[in-house]
């Protein structure tokens, strides 16, 4: 295994044993002083962020990217001020639950506990180094990241502030720990890296959550790919259909949660579709339509016909499949052949349609009559998001801080033995 | 892939959704003819049993697998009155936790679904056929079972069984399903089926935990490998050590949550120790001791010198490890180095050292004065028990009925849209 990983996993591993007895103050304070921290290095910062630049624009990054990739004052102040708004959020450490007595007169009850070393794999965007620090350390956990190697400037500096901030407010550098390597065979280690790791958060596109399910032998957290469905039932209000379908496709197109696919049911397409599209024309929504849906809409801007993957594309984009169904068990088969578990939401007035949707479709986040985009820690109240997980087991749809943390069981006895 | 696994996969997968949908009274009518269906296919089972016995006689395996291996008469009363307990515990399916309103009038909580198809791969003792199934089943899980060469036909009459009764009851025989091939590649295959088994969990041994860590990429459930121990700290109530101590290491020292490792705090060590040794010598238990408990222990029957390798043993049989620690550091210390996150206990009847014990040690199950031998589904009032994870992720300890759901969020709304 690579030396650089050893040498931090072990650091990790010491880390994490502090870390999980400090108290919520503690923790806080030293919140505070990382906000502090950023804005006291932001010549550094910048600096280095300049450094990305140059070299993502000598190879060639698009303006896009390069956006991603930039820091500015306005930016930093803003980081700041979200590392201090973890402040505020409830720690979930500590928290006991399904307390009960047994007839043996034992108490049990389970306290969750932080996971311990959480690596996590990202992309372009520097400020998911600091999000994902102040959240790991708010729920205790150390963090290892590994970013991209276009914000690797960024990134060193970045952590830097964190660890400046850690040991001013007196705790160790080592909870928050940059992989500086940029060699891509790193990857593959940190999600083999039992022992080190205790869990790793892709964060990224569908070909690095795939690459994780094929190679971790570390429990990893996969999701980040949705391909959303909105089914427009027949008894749907036109007057909810409209701005809910425009929220969920144009509102940040780019997203994970925007809308995909379109699914209208046969007796109410020929009156609702035209409707939708005079919506989202003026958005110049690329609508991709199987032959029912086109028939009706042929005469439309911005229609075609649908190829054979568009029902099973996460778009990202100004584009949207479009299909009539002929009924309720289409929409929610078609939603199951061709979902990701991501988020799939009906239009409908009729209180049976609604349950049914909401009883047989089981992707980690199920709307009835609301926009697709909602499916955010963030707006669910969670106080913040470190992904969306599309994944059975450990945490579904949005993962805030109480779904960084794990729980052991506190048995308290007076002596009791087993008979 | 394996024919066997693609085409029970893909069937399971499609019993899955209808499983999901069931309500808990079809669910406990199909436990009920499960159970009565053993009744009547005892013949069956028993005559199945015979050859997997006489096969294991020729291949010359222990007596105490042949216990293990053996069916009777009483043992499938047994086993269908377990059966039937299973219709009395709750369906964790459908429960709604976590429910709030949001400030835009948005109404979420979480809903417990099932995980889908969960894939067990187990060892010698038949009845785990019957235990999974069920208990899968009162989950809305689909099982894809596959059991230990030796019991394959015992396990094949089981698995009959199980999909008569569910036929019986109107249900998918493919809710539960046996893998017949005894080839052993085929347990690689099954921990690498993402898109047809959604969650593995293992039953066996160690060997059996770190081939499923190493190999699996559908998430794995591991525990199995308890290094469990008990503190002595220099309060502990001596009437309440010795009951303790003896409970834990003889009651069934065979099984996971046997203990150890008796760690005792020097300044009472001289005191307890012989009296530990004498409360233990009537189940001729051995005692491994490092160099200080040997001192005190010399002239004790069953006492020897501990070996290197002692204190990271699972003994699983009357031998408990023994050492003396200078306080209560040196013991939290000892059992994150050497312990396996199982279960661990101290007795004490001070208030600060029983604290700081259950603050730090982070083990899935923790203790305060009470027999390790309580880590159990069924004395936790999980009512059953379908493995005991020590992992991180997903669930810890004991395992019921709860932790083989997952959640979906749900969303119910008035056409909001976000801003």
């Amino acid at each position: 295994m690579n030396n650089e990983l050893i040498t931090k996993g072990q650091a990790a591993k010491k880390a994490a044993r502090i870390l999980a007895k400090l108290d919520t103050a503690t923790k806080n304070k030293a919140l505070a002083t990382i906000a502090d921290t950023i804005i006291e290095h932001e010549s550094l910062i910048l600096t280095a962020n300049q450094q990305d630049l140059e070299a993502g624009r000598a190879n060639g990054l698009s303006e896009a990217m390069l956006d991603r990739l930039l820091l500015t004052s306005p930016r930093l102040q803003t980081i700041a001020h979200d590392v201090r708004a973890v402040i505020n959020l409830p720690d979930p450490i500590g928290e006991e639950f399904e307390s009960r007595r047994l007839p043996n007169n034992l108490r049990i009850s389970k306290r969750r506990i932080p996971i311990g070393v959480i690596g996590v794999i990202y992309e372009s965007r520097p400020n998911v180094t600091i999000d994902i620090s102040v959240l790991c350390l708010k729920s205790s956990n150390v963090a290892i990241l590994r970013g991209g190697k276009e914000s690797i400037y960024s990134n060193k500096a970045l952590a830097e502030t964190i660890q400046a901030g850690l040991q001013t407010a007196g705790l160790p550098a080592d909870c928050v720990q940059l992989i500086e390597s940029t060699d891509r065979a790193l990857v593959k280690e940190m999600l083999r890296a039992n022992g080190l790791i205790d869990m790793i958060i892709p964060r990224g596109g569908a070909a690095l959550h795939k690459f994780a399910i094929e190679n971790a032998t570390v429990p990893v957290i996969t999701g980040g790919m949705g391909i959303c469905h909105l089914v427009v039932d027949q008894t749907a209000d036109l007057s909810k259909v409209l701005p809910v379908t425009v929220n969920a496709k144009v509102q940040r197109p780019s997203v994970c949660n925007a809308l995909d696919t379109l699914l209208v049911h046969q007796a109410v397409a020929a009156e609702i579709l035209p409707q939708v599209a005079e919506a989202l024309a003026p958005y110049k929504v690329e609508l991709r339509c199987e032959p029912r849906a086109l028939a009706i809409l042929q005469n439309q801007p911005f229609v075609r016909a649908a190829g054979e993957t568009d029902f099973d594309t996460e778009f990202l984009s100004l584009v949207m499949a479009v299909k009539v169904v002929d009924d309720m068990a289409e929409a929610i088969d078609h939603i199951y052949l061709h979902g990701s578990s991501h988020t799939d939401a009906i239009m409908t007035e009729d209180y049976g349609a609604a349950q049914q949707f909401v009883d047989e479709v089981n992707s980690a986040v199920v709307m009835v009559n609301a926009s697709l985009r909602f499916n955010d820690g963030g707006q669910f109240g969670l106080g913040a998001e470190v992904a969306i997980s599309t994944q059975p087991l450990h945490a579904r749809g949005p993962m805030g801080l109480q779904e960084l943390t794990t729980y052991k069981w506190v048995v308290l006895g007076n002596g009791q033995v087993r008979g």
